[in-house]
């Protein structure tokens, strides 16, 4: 256990960095924060190292018998770590994922085109680990699922379901072999009538405001749209995901 | 139109306050911001007075004829008027509305129980306005629907959906007559395999970390959890609330 109270201290200045897109790609880690966030890059040893501030030190989990540093910092350090309003009193550092080989992915994937809010990016994310789905591919125009934000609202799946980061969606799909690709679309068919996806399936979802890309819609053999009864134009992306992915888990359509 | 330059001007002070729970019930306005949400409160016939910023003047829809008083206002008055960083250069002016008579409900709604995230209950709304739902009810401890983050987040549905503020749920629940209670509970039986809810159905969404409290969980005639056999420990509040809301509308149980 080390002690840092000072916030120009250098692994700070580092860490610091991590808020930032730019910064989490220059040192290859990201930063993780909260008591649940930091136990689960335990629990999937991807802890690099733990941040507690001094005034929760007895508050957090047996960090006594952690084998990663421990460094103890001051409020002053965790404000400056934290896009928080309310620090948490407690971070993880972790290296960024490799990004894993698409040609080897499981079954049931997502895949996000342009969506922008990393609150969905987070929450999708969630979804997905919760549905036991394969894999997440995002391409360059989403939002990064390792900022703070989308990290929170990701309640730990980061941990567990693989991201795959695409330059183009277009041809991230074109890897994908054998695999149904469903468009959540708001001109698409209805929904829930659609037929038997197969095993292997890609679910896309669209921008928040402008939907998928013409390139990327084009490569679905299926375009659905969720029924919208009602005066809202179209669903958050988070809720069209989670009824998507919940059609494929739980056969909402199969009858 | 007249033009405010100055941020001390007594209506900017007061619209200011109108970003706090406390200034909205005080003035008993709430103020939303951005293009598609002046447009649905002029189109409710719920908005007082439209403000614009002087260089997105020519951007906005025809506020030439509108009639009723039209402000252009400085970037600086702008900046006062927004939580946002990115302020969108147009806000709107509203009564907040009146609590309808939960006894006149209609057959559809959904509660939500110290659901505290101001983004998931904008969420919700918009959800159970896609889903045409006849109201959403909710308790104190709920964030508040006309907050700035809750409005951006429902896109809307505010000037649609009935909202039902109530002191205590528990009681609330007991207002409703005829319908088949369904709480959202991690502990519950297997979600789609309920019996058929009926025609009155009133679904429950509890707290982020807490869940429904236990007086509120009582009251359900089904306790049910989604399915989740990954390794996430719960899904999102909205997303869980998506699925709730669709099965209901789309029948995913009934077969």
């Amino acid at each position: 256990v080390k002690e840092i109270f000072s916030t120009s201290n250098p692994k700070i200045k580092q860490w610091r960095q991590l808020l930032s897109l730019s910064g989490r790609r220059r040192h290859n880690l990201f930063l993780a924060e909260g008591e649940h966030l930091t136990i689960e890059a335990i629990k999937a040893k991807q802890a690099k190292a733990v941040i507690i501030g001094k005034e929760q030190l007895e508050r957090f989990f047996d960090w006594q018998n952690l084998d990663i540093p421990v460094y103890v910092v001051s409020r002053q350090v965790l404000n400056v770590l934290t896009d928080s309003k309310t620090p948490q009193g407690v971070l993880v550092v972790c290296p960024l994922p490799e990004i894993p080989d698409l040609h080897q992915a499981g079954p049931r994937l997502m895949a996000l085109n342009r969506l922008q809010d990393p609150g969905n990016v987070g929450a999708i994310l969630r979804t997905l680990d919760a549905a036991a789905f394969d894999g997440l591919i995002i391409d360059q125009g989403c939002a990064d699922p390792f900022s703070p934000k989308a990290l929170r609202a990701s309640m730990g799946a980061v941990f567990r379901v693989p991201i795959y980061v695409c330059v183009s969606l277009k041809e991230a799909l074109t890897v994908l072999s054998g695999y149904t690709i469903v468009a959540g679309d708001l001109c698409g068919e209805p929904y829930f009538d659609h037929p038997d996806f197969g095993l292997k399936v890609c679910l896309l979802v669209g921008n928040e405001g402008a939907g998928l890309d013409e390139d990327v819609l084009k490569m679905a053999h299926h375009r659905l749209k969720l029924p919208i009864p009602g005066g809202a134009e179209s669903l958050n992306a988070s809720v069209a995901a989670g009824l998507m992915v919940y059609d494929v888990i739980c056969d909402f359509s199969s009858y």
